[in-house]
C-alpha cells in the first residue's frame, strides 16, 4: 500500500482572521495548535508576517496579523510535530523581520500574489529561502488570468528557488474539470516543483476539489478547521483528516478543537456557505460585494445583489 | 451546442418535511411551486403518497406527508410546466388512494426501498406504470448493499416497467469515485433503463457528486430549496440551477424563494452540515444516532458521540 504524500495546512487562524480581524486569544490558538498536533496536521498556518508599518488599521488588528518571533516563542514554548506557517502579501513584508530560520519558530512562508506580480513574489521567495525556510507561491485568482500571463509566469517559476506552488480559487469558482485542468497544466509546465490547492466553498466544492486536486498529485491541502475562513470560508480540516486515504490522521482531536473552540465562535462570527457568497462564487467574482451587503440590514436580499452585479451599468459604476 | 437532459427534481417538501414534519403552510407550498415554475425546475416532490392509516402518528403529520389529490387541486390550482411528484414507501401505501393519472394532479411516482425489497417495490412500480405514470425505484443506502444482491437486483429491475432507477446516498459516505462506480456499474447492467441520483450532504459532497453523475450521464437530478432535507441535507437546488451547463434554469427565482422562505424556516428548524452528522457519514451508518444527540443539550458534544459510534460494545448494545 503506498502511503499518500499529501500534506494539510491549516489555515484556521491566518484565514479566519480575516473573519474576526484576528480577535484570537492566545488560549485559542495554544488550544487549536494542540489539537492539530494530537490529529498529525502537518503545518499550521499561524499568521501573517506582514509589518504592521506598512499596513492601514494596523494597531486594531490581532497579534496573527504581525507575527512576532519572540512573541511565538511564548504562544508555543513547545513545538511538536506540526510545523509553522506563515503567510506574506507582496508590498506588505519588511524584510528585515525575518530572522534566519534557524532564529525563528517558522518552517514555511507563503508568498501570495496575483499572476502579474509573480516576478516581486519569487523576489520575496528566494530571500526566505535563502534564509532557509521551506517556500510556496500562492497564485490567486486563477480564474481570472489568461493563458498567456500563466505560461510567463511558470517560465519565471520554474527556474526559481520555490519549493511548492499553489492553486488558489480565490472566488470559489471552480469545480473538478477545473481543478483538474489547472492540475495538469502546472504538472506540465513545472514538472520540478511541488502543488499545492487553497480551495473556498462558495459553491460547496472545497472539499471535492481539494479531494480531486490531492488524488491528482497535488501535495500541499490547505484548509481550516469547521471551514473557518473568510467570505464562504475554505475546505474543513475535519473532512480532509477523516477521509484522505492511506494517511494517519486522526480525527478525534478535530472534533474536540471544534466543539471546544469552534462551535462558540460561529455564534458570534459569520462564514461559510451563505447565499451572497454563493452568488460572487456563481459570478466569478470577488466576494467584497458580497462582504459588504453581508453588513447592511439587507444582508439575505440575494436576489436584489444578484441583479445588481448582473447590471452592466452598475458594473460601470463600480469601477 | 449539445443540450443538458438532465431534469432537476426538487424535494424540498417531501424531504425537508423529515426535518418539520411536513408542517409547510399551503402558502409557503405555493410560493415553492411558483418559484420552482418560473426557475423551470422540472419537477417538484410535493409530499409522500403513504396511507395514514398504514403508518403510526399519522394525525400529527402535516398534509404533505399524506398527499390526497382534492386537496393538491386546491393548492396548485394552475399547474405550471414543472411536474408533480410524490414517494412512496413499500408496505406504507394503500394501492386504493392512487388515482388514475388522468384524474390526478400527480404525474411521477417514486417508490423508495432497501435492495432487499426491489421485488415488492417493482410490484407497485408495476401498479403506478399501469395507472399511467412516469415512476422510478430509489434503491436506498446503496453504501451497505454487497454486489450480489445488487446483481440480483438489476436482473429484476431490466425486465421491470420502471422508467428511472435512482442511486441513493442514503447516508451521505460516498465520494466522487463511488458515484462514478456505481454509475458505470447501473448503466452497464440497466442499459435500459434512465438513472437518478439522491445524495446528502454529510461529507460536504452532494452537490459535487451530484455534478459528476450528470456528467456521466444520470438525467434525474434530485435536490432541495438551499439543501433541506433530514440531518445533513441534500443537494442545493439553487446550486444545480445556477452550475449546471447548457440548461435554460433561471437562478433568480430560487433567490427570492430562499429570502422568503428559507432563511426564515433554518432559523427555527435545522439541517445541514453539522458535525454529528460529518461523523454518521464518515462512518458510512444512518443518521438517526446523530439526530438523537442533536435533540440533547449534548448536541455539540461529537467527540463523545463518535466514540460510542467507535467502541464495539455499544455497537452490539444498540442492535
Amino acid at each position: 500500500m503506498k502511503m499518500n504524500q499529501c500534506k494539510i495546512v491549516d489555515c484556521t487562524i491566518r484565514d479566519g482572521g480575516l473573519v474576526n480581524n484576528w480577535d484570537f486569544s492566545v488560549e485559542f490558538v495554544q488550544t487549536l495548535y494542540a489539537g492539530l498536533n494530537k490529529a498529525g496536521v502537518d503545518y499550521m498556518e499561524i499568521g501573517y508576517k506582514n509589518s504592521p508599518k506598512l499596513l492601514k488599521g494596523a494597531d486594531q488588528a490581532g497579534p496573527w496579523r504581525f507575527l512576532d518571533d519572540d512573541f511565538l516563542r511564548k504562544v508555543i514554548p513547545q513545538k511538536g510535530t506540526t510545523k509553522l506557517s506563515a503567510l506574506v502579501d507582496i508590498g506588505r513584508v519588511d524584510e528585515n523581520d525575518i530572522l534566519d530560520r534557524k532564529e525563528s519558530m517558522l518552517d514555511l512562508i507563503r508568498v501570495a500574489c496575483y499572476v502579474k506580480d509573480v516576478d516581486k513574489a519569487l523576489q520575496l521567495v528566494q530571500t526566505f529561502h535563502d534564509r532557509g525556510y521551506e517556500t510556496t507561491l500562492n497564485i490567486m485568482a486563477l480564474s481570472n488570468v489568461m493563458e498567456n500571463e500563466l505560461i510567463e509566469a511558470f517560465e519565471m517559476i520554474k527556474d526559481s528557488a520555490v519549493d511548492v506552488v499553489y492553486i488558489v480559487d480565490s472566488y470559489g469558482s471552480l469545480d473538478h474539470k477545473d481543478i483538474a485542468f489547472l492540475v495538469e497544466k502546472f504538472q506540465k509546465h513545472l514538472p520540478n516543483k511541488r502543488l499545492g490547492v487553497h480551495a473556498h466553498n462558495n459553491l460547496q466544492l472545497a472539499f471535492s476539489n481539494t479531494l480531486i486536486a490531492s488524488e491528482a498529485g497535488v501535495e500541499l491541502l490547505d484548509a481550516s478547521v469547521y471551514g473557518m475562513g473568510r467570505a464562504a470560508g475554505n475546505c474543513p480540516t475535519e473532512l480532509l483528516v477523516s477521509q484522505l486515504k492511506n494517511t494517519t490522521y486522526n480525527l478525534r482531536p478535530v472534533l474536540d478543537v471544534i466543539e471546544q473552540l469552534m462551535i462558540p465562535l460561529r455564534e458570534k462570527e459569520e462564514w461559510g456557505y451563505i447565499i451572497p457568497y454563493m452568488v460572487t462564487g456563481a459570478l466569478d467574482e470577488h466576494p467584497r460585494s458580497a462582504m459588504a451587503l453581508r453588513a447592511t440590514e439587507d444582508k439575505d436580499k440575494s436576489g436584489e445583489f444578484y441583479d445588481k452585479l448582473m447590471s452592466p451599468e452598475v458594473t460601470i459604476e463600480k469601477k
